[in-house]
């Protein structure tokens, strides 16, 4: 079912705006690279909407957020609104403090995101204006477990259909759904977890996904976390007794570089809901 | 006797607000996954005490100095004198250029810093208030030999006991001093000088031994300064042939990842003076 | 011929400014190093020319531009130019952007640069004074085959004869040239394209050739090209069956760092025109 999804990608080769943070650029771009696609990245305001112009996706990333970027980030994401290309959301530490909390919801209020990409306390501040998320991690009160996974279904279900948006929750079992239909997701590995900007590198790639398949963004999106889990199992499995997880870092970029159709159909894990 | 640091920042995994550069950020973010602690990354004035709020520790390095950024270092500094969890400063480059030895030095003005980590030039100019730093390395003239130990155990010491710090020189042979005891530490390996931000991954590490050991500032210090080391030598052992600098960065990375408190113990080299 | 460069390159070990963008810096950083060099990366304008003056030599990169940081650029190039030292620019994505046209030629009216480095896109922007640059990448329409060869041979020339620059322009065969004399250089291979940053890496590299070599700014900025894409030949050679774009990252500098000058003389292959 995600196999076209991915074909499409390595078929379009779609150049991605990431407007990102400083931290976690670099494997942003070779994340985008590894799938295929082409990242560029701009964030002056002077340049922001004409860079979004020339793409075929946007990715708008608050993980080092500075307050003189907001205007490139709105900026970029009307142009490609104007332009008819996804735009996705990734509310880094959204609920952490006030300036990001503010910052996201503006940018939810001025610019129509296609997909919004964020773990679950970051999208419970988006959906109820404020929240306690743990630094740049879900509260663990916010892990869904099998228990509370229909409560958090529907809870992303809701939001999906209030924002427009598809929304793709991740954590523990991930969650992609719009206001009709939910994939909730078992591939990936907690190791993930300890590498830095992996949900940085999921935005980017659910953008590329989005951009090569945006007649279905539902699908694109679950792909793009589908991919994702995917590549971080095969990267685990390759791990050796001294790698940590700076080579993990690596391996799962490479895993991506190397990910087939095929590979992605027989491997994700997930269920409709 | 540092492994009781270590099981501790195992045990408590504490969150560290790291307010660093663009060139080092990424591996100062997979240092800190390395240990056992959690990042955040946040330099945005209209955020930055927040965020320290919310963590147990704080390191702050001006490796990619920006002026509009000096007030979030400060503000950060306060509000971590303000809750009592440890801040660490890593003057890079102080000696180099004016705007880095003044804004150093009104650093430690407005902050009280409870640990200070860097080469000896940068320090002699903290000491001094101005120096002859190369670029962001050390003065040749500064390296600490056999012969120069006593005198830079002395000024280590005494520069220690005017800041109220514990200061962190790290080189040829590390010192770690309070006003009282010095750490004089030998592991370590020639070849980390190649590979960028090892110095700047040190002092997020430093922050989170600190964090994790507030009662025991120095130890937790002349730990991390250990641990580094230690790490920079295991990973050396396991360079290949085809092996150089990018490769080395991401096994000592990875060798803090795979680090127990007994290989910590049985692997640092130290003597107290 | 190119074996004296690199060798002294490595016995100089020149200090090289470098004022990157955010996405690349770390590995900038980390090739400087591979190849002897030491890097210092500082963008703010209140003490960029000073950091330059330490150095001896300068590149400069607008891959992530920020309006505030072009007083940097200048500032630093004028410092460059002052003391005599090389200075190189890279004018990433020149022509996607307005932005980045302008702030390119004008980098160019107002510094005296040594070697431009960037792809044929780039470089037609900045001879014509607008541009088609396809993101970061150059136009389709601008690869450069035997067929079309002579002709980029003798624009680059006729643009290196304008500025008095020797100018280097990479892609699938890359033409340095100063106004009499090209190298058309066919190291290389095609996966470079797939890591980020390897035209940022070349830069710097190029200013750390240039600077050890300040005599013959040529033979430094051919010697730079080849010993990049000879190590890119090697480093694919090394690649394992589960190796992606990341590892190859990691193996390209890993290459320069064991790079002899021995080995660059044999592994270069360029004819003059």
């Amino acid at each position: 079912m995600f196999a076209p999804c991915l074909e499409a990608l390595h078929r379009k080769k779609p150049m991605i705006h990431a407007i990102s943070n400083y931290v976690t650029a670099n494997d942003c771009a070779n994340m985008l690279l590894a799938c295929g696609a082409s990242p560029i990245m701009a964030d002056d305001p002077g340049e922001s909407a004409e860079i979004t112009a020339l793409c075929q996706g946007l990715a708008v990333n608050i993980g080092t957020l500075h307050q003189h970027t907001v205007p490139a980030m709105i900026a970029s994401g009307r142009a490609a609104n104007a332009k008819g290309i996804p735009a996705v959301l990734d509310p880094v530490g959204a609920g952490a403090s006030k300036l990001r909390t503010v910052t996201a919801l503006q940018l939810l209020r001025e610019v129509r995101f296609d997909v919004i990409r964020g773990n679950l306390s970051e999208i419970k501040t988006l959906a109820l204006g404020s929240g306690a998320t743990h630094g740049v991690d879900a509260d663990p009160g916010d892990a869904v477990t099998g228990e509370t996974l229909p409560a958090a279904v529907a809870f992303v279900k809701a939001f999906a259909a209030r924002t427009g948006a598809v929304v793709a929750v991740t954590g523990n079992i991930d969650i992609v759904a719009d206001g009709s239909t939910a994939y909730c997701i078992y591939n990936g590995h907690p190791m993930m977890g300890r590498v830095t900007g992996t949900g940085c590198q999921l935005t980017c790639l659910t953008a590329a996904f989005a951009a090569a398949n945006p007649g279905h963004l539902r699908e694109a999106a679950a792909a793009a976390v589908c991919a994702m889990g995917l590549c971080g199992e095969l990267a685990h499995r390759r791990l050796g007794p001294l790698d940590g997880n700076a080579s993990y870092r690596n391996y799962i970029i490479d895993a991506v570089y190397h990910l087939t159709p095929e590979q992605l159909e027989e491997g994700t894990r997930y269920e409709v809901r």
